[in-house]
């Protein structure tokens, strides 16, 4: 800029003193006011450096955290869950969240599994495919046991197409399905006709012309380019995806146009994804799976690499101690319902998709995306207030995602069980609402935090490392 | 959101009172302080509320912006400018900014003048190209003379392919030509083979390919409804079209697959547009141009319905004397420079780009795209600053174009030469820099205020009124 003010008004410079978070500091100098900031933060323990037996966890995390930051997720390829997926087998179903029986399940992950087991050819109909779930017949696991991750109810059955993400860094993969849209979808717990038929249209249509296309691009695409991108154009990757689904459009159109030789076939493949701005959720997620699994099983680590809802519980894992999970009874969405719906439709927080938060955007790149207040409720302030709290409990910032309303700061990255503890300040989340009962489908978006308690038992858990 | 902070720690609210310009306190409050505003302005004669002869300038500058904002443009169609643009005429040369002559034109719209001619076969080269444009054979006029818009040099020759964006709300015509990308481009003053190779492919596939596409749509592509959505989307709509082009690819693409029977060349098409950001500027343009015609003529109204560069003067038309440009020198951008270049490279303020701004976009709604500062330097904070200090000298906001980030504050629309005056504040600019010598093209992108003596002027006949 050729000059700080072009005005001819004299005006009065401010002048603030700023105690404690942060946060307030940057967001008052973003605005070009001059803050005197005085850190200070009230008495607390000091800070676990060191586990019982020695290790270094600020260098455990920094590891971590410097492990996730530099993954570079990269769309190959897709395939067929059952022939893809390693470890599937026949009577398996994949969920979100923590591990959950049938019989604690929620209204909208029965729901979907209900549709996926008719959808599989497995049942008749709805109930059928409920008492097939109840008789033990089938195996439900969490997506993350098998390096999957799917939004909302995040049902996963043998024959849906997913995606493939390579870790080009580390050379590890990660897998999500094709994103169904909004409304009645199965992810949200609605079945029925309607869902069947586009599931089916996504297995014979959508699937095979974009895998074709997808895997002739030599190298792949940069997901990590596309979201690094999409951040600076008003998503945040996880509820707001217009930006990264456009991106992704730019990027696979070419080879789709050339690979398809049926162009009216190719025309409506275009069509659905650009008629749903959340496509590119669930391959936002799968990279941002492919990140966090690479600095899984760093002794020490205190930095979350999971953090899951499956509509019961809320659950989370750390790098130190990647195969245990941590759970707490799952929250209470606030949110902003649509038209005929209320809370007390709504079903507690459900998903995978909290995988994006816990790589370091998502909710807490907030501040990229004020526009999302216009989906999940609040005002493009608080979505700045999101961000700038959740520098307080993270490790390190993400030195790939940038905020430009922060000059071009680095996204929290790496959650920090110590700090959620030192701080009570607790990883904030925005999210869609499935409605409760089973068969019905969204009703609404919204925001929360994540339930104190597996941060209570986690740090516990560390105390004795 | 669910609270409005979930952190433990105390907080000291911070207070402020602010006196004078009313942008601080917009910012501060957007940031969720707590401020005082003191409505102060430094003493000055009181604002001219009627002409001499008693006409209500408040009430007219309100229908100006009204008849602005409610237009609504829409790309209903392409042709070949001799055959599209009223009035066109066969050795007729359109460019940027007011009126001037060859002797006056500055290096990059000569350059561009001698690119169009060889490209047109009226001359072989682009000496002899020059010895035409000098000999009077070539008429010159300004493209707002004919409802066009150009950026930078703004050639427009007859042979060149233009959009036709339709103002649904008033019935009338803008034209704009296809953008050709960045770097050595015609636009930006260059000439040569590689230049003439583009501007063909440009004509014989392009242009026909697009045309058939954007024409099978009914309704056409509503541009309002893109750029509303691109200002959400980290675009101004000048200088960052990122997002503009994505959603128009995602607009037209579905149309190029189904009317485009050769594959290869649909997907040559797009990968043009894809790989060009500023594809959309010259649509951003037009529609702006389209928004801004309906206002011209109404009596008494101090709104600028025009605000044009050539390289050598600055020109601006107010809504109540649509006929009678203002001029002064082009100012000096300060600016960010490609690899090889200084600012001793860098020809004055050039091009109609400045359509955006005067239709309360572009460079007016920066702080709607805080990563422009990779682009034309400067921090996000600036961007916001630009932003809160055109609302001092605007008369409206626009009410289909919001900020997000402003808590979905309207843009600042309509340049009010009164306010202009009273304040001492000057519409800010951005926009890309040419070489000065003719041939060269892109030497960086920058920011500067306008010049004030067109408004020192204006004013003058306002007075006269």
């Amino acid at each position: 800029m050729p000059e700080k003010s072009t005005s001819a008004l004299p005006t009065t410079p401010l002048s603030v003193v700023n105690v404690g978070l942060h946060g307030f500091v940057e967001s008052l100098r973003a605005q070009g006011v001059e803050v005197t900031a005085v850190d200070w933060r009230p008495p607390s323990a000091p800070r676990l450096t060191h586990t019982r037996t020695g290790v270094d966890i600020e260098a455990a995390n920094a590891e971590a955290t410097a492990r996730i930051a530099q993954g570079r997720p990269v769309l190959v390829g897709m395939g067929i869950a059952r022939q893809t997926i390693p470890g599937y087998h026949d009577r398996l179903i994949l969920h979100a969240g923590p591990p959950v029986s049938w019989e604690r399940m929620c209204g909208p992950q029965r729901g979907a599994v209900m549709g996926a087991l008719v959808h599989e050819g497995w049942a008749q109909d709805e109930g059928e495919a409920a008492e097939l779930a109840a008789s033990g017949e089938v195996e439900f696991a969490p997506c993350h046991h098998y390096h999957a991750v799917g939004p909302m109810a995040g049902i996963i059955s043998p024959s849906m197409p997913v995606f493939i993400v390579r870790n080009e860094t580390f050379g590890n993969l990660a897998y999500a399905t094709q994103n169904e849209g909004l409304g009645r979808v199965l992810r949200y717990g609605a079945y029925g006709p309607d869902i069947y038929q586009r599931l089916r249209w996504m297995e014979d249509t959508l699937y095979p012309t974009l895998k074709t296309a997808v895997e002739s691009i030599a190298g792949g695409i940069d997901l990590r380019a596309l979201i690094s991108q999409a951040l600076h154009m008003g998503d945040e990757g996880h509820n707001r995806n217009r930006a990264g689904t456009s991106l992704f459009l730019r990027a696979v159109t070419p080879a789709l146009m050339r690979t398809c030789p049926d162009r009216e076939r190719a025309a409506e493949v275009f069509e659905f994804i650009e008629r749903n701005d959340h496509f590119f959720l669930n391959l936002s997620m799968a990279a941002a799976k492919s990140t966090l699994e690479p600095a899984e099983g760093i002794a020490g680590a205190t930095i979350l690499t999971v953090m899951a809802r499956n509509g019961t519980d809320f659950g989370i894992r750390m790098a130190g101690a990647p195969e245990r999970w941590f759970v707490a009874p799952a929250g209470i969405v606030d949110g902003l319902y649509l038209p005929g719906y209320t809370a007390a439709d709504a079903n507690p927080d459900i998903g995978d998709s909290t995988v994006t938060e816990t790589a370091g955007f998502g909710g807490f790149a907030m501040a990229a995306a004020p526009a999302i207040a216009r989906f999940v409720g609040g005002t493009p302030e608080d979505a700045l207030r999101a961000t700038l709290e959740m520098y307080e409990i993270c490790f390190a910032e993400h030195e790939h995602f940038t905020i430009p309303a922060l000059n071009f700061r680095g996204t929290p990255l790496g959650i920090d069980v110590r700090r959620v503890m030192e701080t009570g300040i607790r990883p904030r989340l925005n999210t869609g609402i499935a409605h409760r009962e089973p068969g019905i489908g969204m009703v609404g978006a919204g925001v929360l935090p994540a339930p104190e308690a597996c941060f209570v038992e986690a740090f516990a858990a560390i105390r004795e490392w």
